[in-house]
């Protein structure tokens, strides 16, 4: 079977906004054993719609179309939709329903426009749905299945997972040679591109029904592991061996996977030990302990966390005495360890984890430039540092040293309570 | 003139990268005056490559076609160029000098691979540039002009700034109605999209060479504002005019323009006022402080933040005595009250500012369900505090929590100081 996706709307055009939807669907198509083969993005012109639809459904056997079916003007999808596949619009009496309830329900009066969104191609299966007023519809172009669904990513999302990838799944099990995938996001840190794309390139000949895919979202690296099969137990085991081996090549590299994030790894690693954690941050301002309490239940681990800017604050809540800040400046290995010691203490938490440097874009000095960032960590096997220099802008280095600050506690916690 | 763009690439279309370059680029263009008419996106297959060159350069005056330049066995564009034209491909001696140098001073050998990227079609124009190995090259389709650059983001923003953009305006002197644009994107925070949309629905009228365009990027509402003219300084009136108009039916829901943030007008307020802030939050765990402490220079008027997650350390940072923890519990008006008074009493700074909520997935209750948020201001006007109920998951809820505490600040310093 062929797919392809069509997206509609000027905004995609001009560049005021990013289509999120398609990569959405394309992710979960492929894991679904099929690839999309084309896309196309065109504006709010008629002509230009029904030129797509045209050129689309002409060969592909699965289309999705995003986009254009709101109650404004230059919303246009149904009406071309009707004129390439050569039938009238109707009135769809459902639609009209589905439509007045919604408005009853938060109160406003249906305007002439709404009652637009219940004129749909003759011949269209109906989807109303309660996401949003625009209804779903699917339409054959021949042999062509096109799938018309709301831009709005919400929307979009939710026709995709309950209505879409559903009715795909059921024509593939009339496919004689159906694919079966099934897909790993290995995520690494501390780890250039260059040296994972390398580290892992045994795999590609020992495992060849594994894909591997290079994607980097600073300051992680990750992998992706597609493993295609004649039946899904196939491919589950091709990905399986693959991702063991992955695995076992990047060793501690390798901080989770999928949906895990290094903040929640590092919560786990803690409540597996039963152990707490407070952090003194500087030039990251807030973001190492933004990271480590985004997931839920951090309360569970994470005590508390100063954003210790002002010197003053440093001496005060982790306890750096202006002397040792006079001698080696707030930027140094001695002043890191002091606040990690500092705000363990002041925590009274098993561990504490202090981040001190210059993110810039001024600051910097020949002996300690923009970049230069000392990570502390005192815990019951006592108080080290760790020196990094990082490049980038100031968002871009306040960003690696929160995770190299999360990845030395992580490292810290695989090894043995001592 | 027509302008189209083809982006090649199998990670495109399995979603494991999203296309940020067409955006990139479309943004640009119409700011120059042109708007893109249609994008392809097409995996890394020879006869979908071919076959989508064909497509658009058929109609195409300008195309813009990205990825597959590498050095890899699936790196096809440059051959499918050649036989899309219908022109052989040939070793450019100048595409292997930079090779060779890029190699030394890498200092890593050329292989075959690398000796691939010399190959281009015949009659291409080249541009071999220093942000990578792979060159940009120019071929004509007919009256077609093909603008070939590399998908790797900061390659093809660097191509697109600095030698695909210079050479269309060059293409636009000629042009006979050539059309000049203005943009401004305007910030609103504490504005729904509905409203947003409804309170500048006057401008339309008003302003007929201005489009307006909407985009949520919760917790904000950007309006974008592009005005037309035949001249720039035509356009550059009309968007005066209408950004005047759209200030005044707004008010204070805009923070700000273009790439300010809400956290570098709060710190740009504090810093004319020669004021001082530090935060105490709980549920947002960090992100307060974060936003804040992101624009460069924010340790003049930031001088600390406390995450006082566990409620010993509100007591300890932020002096929230435990007798009132205990008769109204952490979230709430009195604990968010105490804790802007605490903070900007332990910190010595002008204003104290904090968040106490819950944030999900659990921890809600009937009377305090997930969502309810109390955010407290302290300041030399006294100390008051805001309740919220915010729908969405925990990043949503923290997201919503963190403007609203620097909104609630933004507001206060809009006023004359007391």
């Amino acid at each position: 079977m062929r797919f392809e996706a069509l997206c509609t709307g000027d905004e995609l055009l001009t560049g005021l906004t990013t289509d999120s939807n398609t990569p959405y669907f394309a992710a979960k198509l492929f894991a679904q054993g099929e690839q999309l083969q084309r896309v196309q993005v065109v504006g709010d012109k008629r002509e230009e719609i029904i030129r797509a639809l045209q050129y689309a459904s002409a060969e592909a056997d699965v289309l999705i179309v995003s986009g254009g079916l709101g109650p404004t003007a230059d919303d246009l999808t149904a009406e071309c939709a009707a004129q390439a596949a050569g039938v009238p619009l109707v009135e769809r009496p459902e639609v009209l329903e589905h439509l007045r309830a919604l408005a009853a329900a938060r109160k406003f009066a249906l305007t002439p426009n709404n009652y637009k969104q219940a004129l749909v191609p003759q011949g269209a299966e109906m989807v109303v749905h309660p996401m949003g007023s625009a209804p779903m519809f699917i339409l054959k172009f021949g042999r062509c299945i096109a799938f018309f669904v709301a831009g709005v990513p919400r929307e979009y999302r939710y026709l995709v997972d309950r209505e879409v990838l559903p009715r795909i799944a059921r024509m593939q099990t009339q496919e004689p040679h159906r694919i079966f995938r099934a897909a790993r996001l290995l995520k690494t840190v501390g780890l250039p591109e260059s040296h994972l794309d390398a580290n892992v390139a045994p795999l590609a000949a020992a495992h060849p029904q594994v894909t591997l895919g290079f994607r980097t979202q600073a300051p992680e690296n990750h992998l992706k592991l597609v493993a295609s099969g004649a039946t899904q137990a196939a491919a589950n085991q091709a990905l399986a061996a693959a991702e063991a081996a992955a695995r076992t090549l990047l060793g501690e590299y390798v901080f989770g996977a999928d949906e895990e994030t290094l903040g929640g790894q590092v919560g786990k690693l803690l409540q597996e030990r039963g152990a707490t954690l407070a952090v003194a941050e500087s030039c990251t301002g807030g973001r190492l302990a933004e990271l480590l309490t985004a997931p839920p239940g951090a309360s569970q681990h994470f005590t508390g966390g100063v954003v210790a800017y002002a010197n003053e604050m440093k001496r005060r809540w982790a306890n750096v005495p202006d002397e040792l800040l006079g001698r080696v400046g707030a930027v140094s290995a001695e002043v890191a360890e002091q606040l990690a010691r500092g705000i363990r203490e002041a925590a009274g938490s098993h561990y504490g984890l202090s981040i001190t440097g210059i993110a810039g874009p001024s600051g910097g000095s020949p002996e300690k430039p923009v970049g230069t960032v000392y990570v502390g960590l005192s815990g019951p096997a006592g108080t080290r540092y760790q020196a990094y220099s990082f490049r980038g802008d100031r968002d871009l280095i306040r960003a690696f040293s929160a995770h190299a600050a999360m990845d030395l506690l992580r490292r810290e916690l695989l090894r043995p309570a001592p």
